[in-house]
């Protein structure tokens, strides 16, 4: 237990990635929106432009950008949220001693020194990206939006066309280019959400949909058990920088507060919270709560600048005994924690009473509703069953409330599924819940491996990715057995990365491939250092190499460390592609007569189908 | 390169994993048949009996084994192969200087020192399992195998036929028990393979078929640029303790012929090879290669033990062509030697030319082969392509031929593959293969994450697992980086156990859930060291536990280490559970009168559909 009191600058990894450099593209329609991506160079054998990436990781990859933690990243969206004249500063709620969990002085982490007041809609507005859109306006965090999801390719709709032909998608809808009023119509369906609180004007607009790249999350947080502030907040940055789109916080013991209000004021993406977990740490028992109190944290979340909130409204009184008979009950937390309130006050959950009320907070402040899967199955023996099926479809009634309120909408799914019972999680979540956007943990499609949770449920992430979820909240090879540390948290965000693009091409996303034949023709021209950079973990894949080969001069050999100096089958494969180009013409009717036909009759002329997958090539 | 001139036995791993002992089944069939399982023994809280898994380990785990590297493991099938009397005992080839590279003596690898001389089969007869299969014996083998795949459980058809039902196998026909006769029928019909070369008697019979439980295959070696013999012993070892089903010596430079013969004399699963490999050792150059020196070296594999062999006969002069404008050409090893072979000399490859008298040098050994894919895709741009699919169908008519001279067969495939087009790849593999068991490498979902391709194979084998792939070839995390060590087999291998076992489970095979069960009630329960042991990877939980949990009082701490001691999820749905199981009888009403109705109708009792998942719980 190494607390330290307040995060110190020098404890954030900063500095690009290798051979990668930021650049920022700017917006057409309004001034300011500038979005960041990451430019990877290759070598000049290459022979082709540098590939442009989508860029979690904010400033801290910015070498030009001076991060200083107790100033916090620059507030890159306050002005747009000014300029739409809908908001109000206020002094806001007084930080309280139970904020922090009633710490003792020696212990509180020192709060971030530059807090500005919050700001809140004007009494009567609304002031959410879903109100806009709904209105028919294009914000600035739309065109930020369009532009980023596009990754600087270039816009040949033909090509996007038949990439999108090739993929499979489950009736997605993807667009061969992403126009902001691509991103505004979709917002305005609920299909799609982009968390924003006015509150958090530091984060890099993102958004979450299917029509979309599929987006990742990493879970951070300290416990009443172990780690730091300095900890929490290089946790947050180290996962953006590998490609965390959200993170959430989902902290308990003490400093809650500040800790959370140190991650967001230096966060460029998103922030999570599940409210329940702080309202606890606020009474003594589950059933110490209060609608009051919750509603409380609620406002100091909603001030703070947390961006969408996991709410278990969805856990309800007379669904309870649908659990009794699981062979692992209630696994969720927030679940729990309302079960627990339900059963001991015989009465409707405080949440799914005051759900109206809750949306107009969240209204207020343009935080996202995330609906929790309080009954998720934490077994494969408990997927799809009654209890976790009810909640979906209560989660389906409330989306709708809080469309009415104006609010943004996604849904928490999943947990332990096998991989035969995904897809219709995927499907009954479409029909239940208006096309609300899914985000699902994992799912783990096996109980049996502890220690690597990761894999289970990566096997799983990338199934329902390419149904359709739009965002997988990762876990990391410490999941069921401890609180993850930086490494886990890196191979944790990796393990989804993969998920998350694998799933966009297997659903045709036309902006998904590049990177990947890229590679594969690094990999092919023995351009070691390309294959490096352009992997999703170039660190890592030089270590690997480095291992075995680690001279530099091994960098450049036209040998893999597999075959070895003798004989590699790249190598022979650059002879079979030389030899094919020039003595193919005069050879092919000389290959059919050679061809000896010993056991059956030639079939390659009579091959009716061309197989699908190079039939674009 | 640290090499050592002969392995030590203590230089390999020993010992039961935790709170596991091996037991032996005796058969009732023949005599001698002693199938050794791993009983995991539970905590006598869980008021279960131990858990019986499949066990790949051999006498490294059993700790009444004498193990002596020098003198092998005890031949357990020797009996049986001389007890059918079509085997002779001969002389065999000697050990020539190029079977080892033409090594000088101070650096060659000792000869095993305890040789017996090899068998073969008697003039004009076949002694394969394939053989006898079709005569309608039930070797001792089959029955081996037989109880082997039902890993003890209850033999309880109702309760299988329910978990079957329960899952979705695409046309796979699995057995709610299997018995000899069921194992006898699919190798008869060349659905499944029992890899048992008459000269590696020390395996332990297993088989590799669609309708059975999906298995794994680790590849080793060494090659001309690292490791040593100890090493390569350890990692069979290894390998095997994890639950690798069978091991490939993929070997490449020196000291092949005497490293091979230290790994089959002590490897209790069978092994495969690429024995193009090795040819290719004796000459300089692809194209000095001849059908004469590959003879001799299959005759040398098969005289040691070589249990299948990947034999790239697939890759035919006429289809080479096909692959001149991929993203990655032909990146399997042995494609393109035999692509470069038939490109130097005009050709058809001398492997197709001479299948059958191949097949008959097999046939009297009991060598499967594996047929290869040279074409395999080496990235995902290149997948399902015209030169792959070509490939396969070639293989189909070599699968005939090889029937025809008594062989068994299996068919390799995949390499890259998006996950919308594994699917195809196994239909077409049935369609075309007359259901000889297919046998992928992943495929990788993506090409993106050198250091990670354990993961994104992972991913693609679980499907392909689940579609009907019967054996998955592993990929380690060093997979186009390096040479893999001890911890990325240990990655690799638990890896693939996860892919495998989830697609047992997506398929419905009744023996696989039982053991997620277990261990799912393991952690709801709070059975902190049931959990560990009841993983795939025992020491690795543990070890993640007590990085952030080290006491020992934790271990029986109610409580998990992600929400700490204030409150836990699990330990709040206990009490749900209590309460719901006293309550329930005179709440259920009062119940439903209490959910207050806020939103919707209620519509629990509307549900017609029972989800599927826990029907017949």
């Amino acid at each position: 237990m190494n607390v330290i009191r307040k995060p110190d600058t020098a404890s954030v990894t900063t500095g690009a990635l290798p051979s990668s450099r930021k650049i920022y593209i700017d917006g057409q329609v309004h001034d300011g929106v500038r979005v960041p991506m990451r430019e990877i160079s290759l070598h000049e054998s290459a022979g082709d432009p540098p590939l442009v990436v989508y860029d979690t990781s904010g400033a801290y990859t910015d070498p030009d950008a001076v991060i200083d933690l107790e100033k916090g990243l620059a507030p890159l969206r306050r002005e747009w949220i000014l300029a739409r004249g809908d908001v109000e500063e206020y002094e806001g709620r007084e930080v309280k001693p139970e904020d922090n969990g009633n710490i003792s002085d020696d212990k509180l982490v020192a709060e971030f020194p530059n807090k500005r007041p919050p700001l809140r809609a004007k009494k009567g507005k609304v002031v959410t990206q879903y109100h806009y859109a709904r209105e028919g306006v294009i914000t600035p965090e739309m065109e930020f939006i369009a532009i980023r999801e596009n990754m600087a390719r270039d816009h040949d709709p033909a090509a996007a066309a038949a990439l999108i032909a090739d993929g499979q998608s489950f009736g997605a809808d993807i667009p061969e280019w992403v126009t902001p009023e691509f991103v505004r119509d979709e917002v305005a369906r609920g299909r799609a959400i982009i968390p924003a609180n006015i509150n958090h004007q530091e984060s890099e607009p993102m958004i979450i949909g299917r029509n979309f790249l599929v987006k990742i999350n990493a879970n951070i947080g300290n416990s009443a058990v172990t780690s730091s502030v300095a900890e929490e907040v290089e946790k947050m940055v180290w996962a953006t920088r590998w490609g965390g789109d959200t993170v959430m916080d989902l902290s308990t013991g003490r400093n809650i507060h500040n800790i959370r209000e140190w991650i967001i004021r230096n966060s460029p993406v998103p922030i999570g919270t599940v409210p329940i977990y702080q309202a606890l740490e606020k009474v003594d028992r589950a059933e110490d709560l209060t609608w009051e109190i919750y509603r409380d944290t609620i406002i100091e979340q909603c001030e703070q600048g947390v961006d969408y909130m996991t709410i278990h409204a969805g856990v309800r009184l007379k669904h309870i005994h649908l659990t009794a008979n699981r062979v692992t009950g209630i696994v969720s937390r927030g679940g729990s924690i309302m079960a627990q309130w339900c059963l001991a006050h015989h009465k409707e959950s405080f949440l799914y009473e005051n759900w109206e009320e809750l949306s107009e907070i969240m209204a207020s402040y343009d935080v996202a509703h995330s609906i929790g899967d309080g009954f998720r199955p934490g077994s494969g023996a408990d997927a799809n069953d009654a209890a976790q099926f009810a909640e979906l479809e209560t989660a389906g009634e409330l989306a709708e409330v809080a469309w009415a309120k104006g609010c943004q909408v996604m849904i928490e799914g999943p947990g332990h599924v096998a991989m035969h019972k995904i897809k219709i999680n995927m499907e009954k979540q479409l029909e239940t819940c208006g096309e609300a956007p899914f985000y699902t943990l994992g799912p783990l499609v096996t109980d049996i491996a502890p220690g690597y949770d990761h894999i289970t449920s990566g096997i799983g992430a990338a199934m329902i990715g390419w149904y359709g979820c739009a965002m997988l909240c990762y876990v990391t090879p410490k999941e069921h057995l401890g609180l993850p540390d930086k490494e886990d948290v890196r191979e944790g965000v990796i393990t989804y990365k993969i998920a998350a693009h694998a799933a966009d091409l297997a659903k045709g996303h036309p902006g998904a491939a590049a990177r990947d034949d890229a590679l594969s023709k690094a990999r092919f021209e023995f351009r070691w250092e390309d294959q490096f950079n352009l992997g999703l973990d170039p660190d890592r894949a030089r270590d690997f190499h480095d291992q075995t080969l680690p001279k530099e001069a091994h960098k450049t050999a036209h040998f893999c460390s597999m075959c070895g100096p003798k004989f590699c089958a790249m190598e022979i494969t650059n002879m079979v592609r030389d030899y094919a180009e020039t003595g193919m013409a005069e050879m092919s009717e000389k290959f059919k007569e050679e061809g000896s036909e010993i056991y059956k009759e030639d079939y390659v002329d009579q091959k009716a189908e061309t197989p699908p997958a190079d039939a674009a090539e």
